[in-house]
Parts: C-alpha cells; sequence; structure tokens
C-alpha cells in the first residue's frame, strides 16, 4: 500500500511528477518549503517592506495568499501584506470572486484593497468583447489586469507585487512564445521582473515551481473556500486549449513542464539575454504610466473601446472614465 | 467537389497545412519549385561542382536523389551527382534498403556507391548493441552514418554531401533541443552546415522545408520504388514516439511544424549565434577526422564496441578494422 513518503502515514496527495505521495501535513511542509526556496533562490522578498498580492478568488491567488501570510509571519516579520482584487464585472463570476477574496482575507487578518472595474473605470471586461480585441478577450484583460495591478501596487507604495502564475501558466506561454520565436517575449518570462522605471512595481511570482495542481492541493489542505465556477469568458479559450495540450505532451514526456521551464531559465534566457536588448521605458502620453511606445497598451485598448462605444445610441453608452 | 487548387482537374494528393488539393502533376511541379526555392534561398548550390546524395533507399533520400537528379539537369547542369549508400548490416532490412537504392540509381542514370559496413569496418549497427549506447541504438547508428557519409563525401572529393532530413525530423530535434535546453544543439539546427574544417564536406539539407508526408508523396507519383519495411531496430524508438507527438501537436496547432522551423530559423537561432561560441575543431587523435575534443565521437563509438567485443570468447569476435 503506498505511504506517505516522509513520515509513513495515510497519503492524502499524489505528486505526479515527483512520483510520490504525501499525507495532508507532509503535503503543506513541501509545499511551503518549495517557496521558501524559490522565494530565496531569485531573492524575491530581499529588501521588500510592503509586498501587493493580486489575488482574484481563483485556487493560485488563493494558495499565493496563504502561503505568502505565512512565511511573512515565520520568516519575514518586517513585511506587511495587502490583497489587491479587481472586480472585472463579468456576470454570475466577479462577485463571486470578490466574496472569495473578502472571506480569505478576514479569516488570515489580511488587509485588502477592491478596485470595481465598472465603478472605477466605468467598463468592465464583458464590454471589450466589442472592440477589435473581444475575439481574445483573455489577452485583453490580461492587459487590464496587469496595468491597473501595477497602477494600484504604485499608488499603496507597495515595493513589491506578487501575482500567482504557477508553472502550468509559464510554460504555456513559453511554448506559445518559443512557437512564434517571440524573443522579446521570451526574455521577460522569468520568476522575478526587478522594476526599471519609478512608477513600475517589481513582479514576484512565488509559486512559479509549483503546479496548478500542487495549488489546488495547498488550497484543499488548508481548507481554503475554492471558487467552484471558472471564468465563463475563458470556455473554450486558447490559453485553456494549450493547457489541455500541455497536460498531453507531460504524459508523453514525464516532467516536461518541469525541465522546459528550468531549460528555459538557466540555458535558453541567460543566452537570448545576451542578444536581446531591454526595451527602453517611456511615459504613455495618456496616462503617464510606463509605455514601450508612445501609448501604454492599456490606453491602446481603452481608446479602442471608447471609439466602439462612441458609435453605439447615446441610450447603450457608459462613460468610460479616463 | 474538391478539385486541383492550380489546374481544377482531378485531385491526387492532400497537402493538410496548406489547406490543398493537387492532381499528380501539378504536385510534382510545386514540390519541385520548393527544393528548388529551399535551394536558391540558401545558396545550396552555389558554386558547387560534385555533389554527393546520402541514400539510405527509405522515402526521403530517394525523393532527395530523384529532385536533385532533375535540378542538376535543368537548372544546375555543371554539377555532377554521386549517390552514397552505407550498407548497414541490418539482417532483414539493409539488402532491400542497397536493393531499393541500386535500383533507382540505375533507372535515373546516377553514379553510385555502396559502402558496406560489415566488410569495410568489421562490424554492423546490430553489434552496437552490445555496447552501454545499445539502448539508443539508433543515436549510435546516426553518430555512425555521419561520420561515414562525410569521409566518403571527402574522399570522394565532392563539395557537397546532400541528405534528405526533412521537416519532421528537424521538429523533432528542435523539440528535443529545445526542451532539454541544449543551446549548443540549437545553433547546428540549419539548412546548411558550411564547412569550417578542410576535412568537413558541407553539408545541405534541400528537403528541410518538406513534410515526411509530401515526400512519400513524391516519390509514389515519381512511381519509384517504395521501401515497404521500417527499420526494426527503430521500433519504440524515442524518436519515433516523438514523431507522433509531434503530429499530435500539429492536430491541436495547425501549421505547429512550419511555424516552430520557422521560428527558429529567423528569429531564435540569430540571436542564439550571438551568444553561443562556435567550437573549434581539433583533428581526432585516432582517425584525423575533424572532432570536437581529442577523439572523435566516432571513434569513441568504437572504443567502446572493442572493449565489449575482446571481452568476449574468440569464437563469437568479429575483426574489427580501425
Amino acid at each position: 500500500m503506498t505511504r506517505c513518503r516522509f513520515c509513513g502515514g495515510s497519503p492524502a496527495y499524489v505528486i505526479e511528477h515527483a512520483g510520490m505521495s504525501l499525507c495532508k501535513d507532509c503535503f503543506i511542509k513541501y509545499y511551503e518549503k518549495k517557496v521558501y526556496k524559490t522565494i530565496l533562490k531569485h531573492g524575491m522578498l530581499k529588501d521588500a517592506d510592503k509586498v501587493a498580492v493580486a489575488v482574484s478568488g481563483g485556487k493560485d491567488s488563493v494558495a499565493l495568499l496563504k502561503v505568502l501570510h505565512r512565511m511573512a509571519s515565520e520568516r519575514f516579520p518586517s513585511i506587511s501584506l495587502i490583497a489587491v482584487h479587481i472586480n472585472l464585472g463579468i456576470p454570475g463570476y466577479s462577485d463571486r470572486c470578490q466574496a472569495v477574496v473578502e472571506d480569505v482575507c478576514r479569516s488570515l487578518g489580511v488587509n485588502y484593497l477592491i478596485y470595481d472595474l465598472g465603478r472605477e473605470e466605468g467598463y468592465t471586461i464583458p464590454d471589450l468583447r466589442s472592440t477589435a480585441l473581444g475575439r481574445r478577450i483573455c489577452g485583453a484583460c490580461g492587459t487590464v489586469k496587469r496595468y491597473l495591478m501595477n497602477k494600484l501596487a504604485y499608488e499603496i507604495e507597495a515595493d513589491r507585487l506578487a501575482t500567482g502564475h504557477n508553472l502550468d501558466d509559464t510554460v504555456e506561454l513559453l511554448l506559445e512564445f518559443y512557437l512564434r520565436g517571440s524573443v522579446e517575449e521570451i526574455v521577460r518570462v522569468k520568476p522575478v521582473a526587478w522594476s526599471n522605471h519609478p512608477k513600475l512595481v517589481t513582479k514576484i511570482k512565488p509559486l512559479i515551481e509549483l503546479t496548478e495542481r500542487e495549488n489546488l492541493y495547498y488550497v484543499m489542505a488548508q481548507g481554503l473556500p475554492i471558487l467552484e465556477t471558472e471564468c465563463p469568458l475563458a470556455k473554450g479559450s486558447r490559453m485553456l486549449r494549450r493547457k489541455k495540450l500541455i497536460d498531453m505532451i507531460e504524459r508523453e514526456i514525464p516532467g516536461f513542464k518541469h525541465t522546459f521551464y528550468k531549460s528555459h531559465l538557466k540555458r535558453l534566457l541567460p543566452k537570448l539575454e545576451q542578444a536581446v536588448e531591454e526595451p527602453e521605458l517611456a511615459e504613455c502620453q495618456l496616462c503617464g504610466m510606463p509605455a514601450l511606445s508612445k501609448t501604454c497598451s492599456y490606453c491602446k485598448l481603452i481608446t479602442k473601446l471608447k471609439a466602439k462605444t462612441s458609435s453605439q445610441p447615446q441610450a447603450t453608452q457608459k462613460q468610460i472614465r479616463r
């Protein structure tokens, strides 16, 4: 009979890529040790004071908040955490996400900031469907979240922005970027994106070496609430199809995800970084936040959305605040 | 009803990645034009006089010999071709391969050279199974063929060595090397490997943009003999499993093979070449042929084989000629 690899007790979770079963307590220790080692290895919390944690309410970000809360209390006592949640205004989904975030933050005693996209910016993610980007709504939503999360973290003077990106997310990105040969994007896939602009907060990904499955197990093991619904807009998205493909490759090449990530980080990235110039950041002419060209990606998106809505009858218009 | 994309005639072959059907004659034109463009684009035959063509007897190399024979007669009249075949001594397989090669060369009127591994070198590929490399026999066989093909091409004073590597072979290599992050090997995957040593013949891969399937169609369309057997030693090999995986990815991401190859060639390779130093070639202390270390890979393999056979009873020993 299979027993817990560490204590010989009754196993609760199977870590397939490592070929081991662990009981609940040993799994929690294994998970937290892995996150701690990732944080130390990349100096993620070195000289950090205030860490903004992007929390969507999904399993990855809930696991992130919980594990960082443990780290902060036990190993980094000088660090203060603040959870940041954006309510994206997706009917039947976003309010549930917000409820999970509030629930988890209250139970952990972590301060949190809720940013309501509809109320603050005058539009919601479903509104983006009307733009040219509507067909790739997950990409547009990513642009919104990346921009606003950085802005909010900057405004509350956080010196780190932690996100719940896991190994599966990372490998999905890597597969896409290597397939397209997007070298400028490949060199940005790493555990820490150090700030190179006063208005850009350093981004850290403490869960980058953990799989989606391991994050789910951690949330379950800690008895934290799990969101039962998936985002209705992501259904059938390329991102989800690619994750299925990656799981299929993992079955054919056991260890594929870990191997590809490590090969990227240790062997390919250092060589590509030598050859790819870091782009210079300017400030967006519309919002003043960091931008790679005259206008930042977020303002470009919002401009498209405005153009679309202003061509619609008055009655259906919302006022986009910018 | 589907018709030939070019002439509207009755379709014979479906080119899936291009979403088109072609009749036999139009397919031959399409195929030959693609090979011609590949040759021109990379200057494969620029200033070449004598081209050695590595012909195993499989569909790719038979297609290669046929198409190069057409090119030489119609477009590069100053070039002479010579087919080079190595009989690997695999029972029930190698003699059939040789028969196909002799048949095709005679029907095209191309000079050929048959090199019998057992007679000339004193061992056959099945003998390699006894070495530590036996479990990865396809890799060991590749080392033998690469070494001997270059040596034979050098000895007959060819200034090019053409091989039948197709798009599937190339993508299989790329997937493996990118997954492992083997940057030194990644930068060697290209359509032409220009000679950087007097004893190294420039290698060209005129079929690198054509799929296995397209090569099979060309052999069929030209009414050339097709080997009915697959190599019995390759059954269940990692190489074959990887090719199945690549076909599976292609079904999920249509155009995967072409996209990945082009991204590698145009975007990743130029950046990696900037960062990876070209290794210096020395001469092997045992055979005098080009080597990356003191002893070339071929002599290392043969040394292992000798050590193994000399530890066996006299009666089973063959004399390995080196």
